[in-house]
């Protein structure tokens, strides 16, 4: 199976899965996977609805953005998705959605802080919110830009160690190497999204202990870690 | 099959998704269309159960309240659905839960405030809360002035551009050109009502960029839109 | 069939409602219902799993709490039960479960308010919390002095018109003519609770009008009422 | 049946019994159980999928944690679970979970305290947390540590009169004198903490009847119990 027919049918099942996990309602969520040696991204179709969907139903684009295969319009979010490929050039996969919790905080507009070991054993520090967009980003090629608040959040964070963002009065996007690092992250995001929600709401003093964050990451992650099989 | 006999399906039909939405416990909600060249109204029984309801159970009113086919008493709520036929001329139909969320904010008066995307993708601006009814309103022809109330609520607002409304001290009524909009909208109407209740317990502080607003709502809606097929 | 096999199985199904309704946890929960004629008593056992609990595996006991018939010690709750039965004698059927929003308010020591219709359509008031009982009333007779600070709280109230109580520092009781109203108030008190606390958690304003309250209740109950067939 | 091959379907099933109660996402948990006699303890592998685990897979270790039986490495918490088990004797099995409300609570840095009789049913006083970990134990033997800080935690209780902690800044562990009781009290503690929040958001004033917590824990616990068959 060449690679493309291989990406598409994992775009595809990343899609379902995000509905199995309770993460998207309607069509509100994506998922898209690059080819680096093509430079070919995969992603859902725009408003495309998730029952019956099919690896064929993919679109194909090129990273100016132009439909490369497919018989759909890609996700309106898709300059967002090939921005982040552009500049972020570890990431194999992305996943969008409007989970209730995380995007409950990107609508406050603060970072969801670092308050566990849940959320270190992911990501290491505050999942970062990107700043509010101006008039005429929003009014420009609005979707690209919103890939350039992403990048600019990131400006001083490998996004391979805080490997999701917030976008401001928007919701969450998540990454990783593959789809499926994409949509594990989509999910763990939401847990810790509802878990620092329960926090904050019984008690404003909550803080993390900053020597847990950086045993909890890096037990799981490098060189030194020593979690799994 | 001609048109009433569609409608009485697709209005069963659309009671029924409320219940797999869960949006609806027992019998807390109603979904009505109308057929505006016979000038008729297909509404669910009063506190009929969910369960094995049929097309033939509906109930057809005209626009005086008076039942025209039928062998139930039609949904308490009928003059209010009504009174929204008659003011909102581009209304095909109309659904009514008590869905958590939803219910939670109009018992607290207040506007369901935009906060995010995932709201400005289907309503142009905050869910107005109607005004609290006298007791002159509440003892005379309540369900009646409830339709009223709600009229008032849009002096100044499109009822396609916000086809949702809080009654207050009661719940939620949504709307659109058929039966499948009113339930979406229903639905989308609870996940905005929960992330709106998620941002505002862990502050105050938050609030909306209006040329998002702006932006997603046309980006959607109107002859500028370009999201989906 | 007799009276009181029919009893038992409706109090055995009813006690299986609870846990299809995502009432119970474990065992956490009973229901009981009377028989006025002869002055008994069927109430779900101690502690028994409803996993295959059956009819007969219910347990009779007379107002003086002995049992009558079955093989099993009845739920400990039950001196409360006969409280109830004997001072509110319109009771057919009690419910009592661990729902976690009706007990959440329970904890509180406060009465959820009446702050919407859901709640007004079938409680005439705020649902009543008993008083903080005193280390003799503990120590002594504990379930049955129960029963007497349930009683205590409905001097003022009609049981009809307000069935359900929450006790402080415990959780709900709810009741009816029989098992199937009693069960569906507790379904109802857990909705309006949860609804309760999100109005609670958005503002503390808010109040109910009370010209509702009287039209709601009386819209569904007594001579003049007109909802359902 | 050997012991130890019971022992392994036991943790086996327990562990996906958490995935069951909802306690659990992904591999965020894990159920020991300890054979006191030959001084072995069973644990779930580190990072395993629940999806087909096997009694086999179980891993077995001693109580300095070396691998006895089995072919995965044992969970990355094993040196806490030994550590409970050498210091709390009458510990017959351990869970530990990520689940959302005690993880929520976990994060305050604050006990859960009794508000209610479903509390008290099962723990005898307020659910104590940890106190923060220096540098020195998170860089050093950290798990190990992270038993001991438990142990710290419970100078002054009685580890079978409250059978759970919370880790500050992590989560939750329970126990009891067997499997079925670790993870009964995982899924309590889960409604325990979650009513508890609901509780708070509600007052910040409620608090329990001390009469209330000695009742409820004795009529369930010990020589004068009366609750159950």
């Amino acid at each position: 199976m060449d690679m493309l027919k291989k990406l598409k049918k994992e775009v595809c099942e990343a899609n379902l899965a995000l509905v199995k996990h309770g993460l998207v309602v309607f069509t509100w969520g994506n998922v898209s996977a690059i080819d680096r040696e093509k430079e070919l991204v995969v992603i859902k179709p725009s408003g495309l609805t998730y029952k019956g969907m099919k690896p064929d139903d993919m679109t194909v684009v090129n990273l100016k953005g132009e439909i490369v295969e497919g018989s759909y319009r890609p996700s309106s979010d898709t300059p967002t998705h090939i921005e982040l490929y552009k500049k972020f050039d570890q990431l194999g996969a992305i996943a969008h959605t409007h989970s209730v919790y995380a995007t409950g905080w990107a609508q406050t507009g603060m970072k969801i802080p670092v308050l566990g070991t849940t959320h270190a054993d992911y990501f290491y520090g505050d999942i970062p919110c990107t700043r509010s967009m101006s008039k005429e980003e929003i009014e420009g090629q609005y979707e690209k830009e919103t890939g350039k608040v992403i990048v600019e959040a990131f400006k001083n964070i490998n996004p391979m160690h805080i490997p999701a963002v917030i976008v401001h009065n928007h919701g969450p996007f998540t990454w990783g190497k593959n789809t499926f690092e994409a949509v594990h992250n989509s999910v763990v995001l939401e847990q810790i999204a509802k878990m620092a929600f329960i926090t904050k709401s019984i008690t404003s003093e909550s803080k993390m202990n900053p020597y847990l964050t950086e045993k909890h990451f890096k037990r799981k992650h490098g060189k030194d870690s020593y979690y799994g099989q």
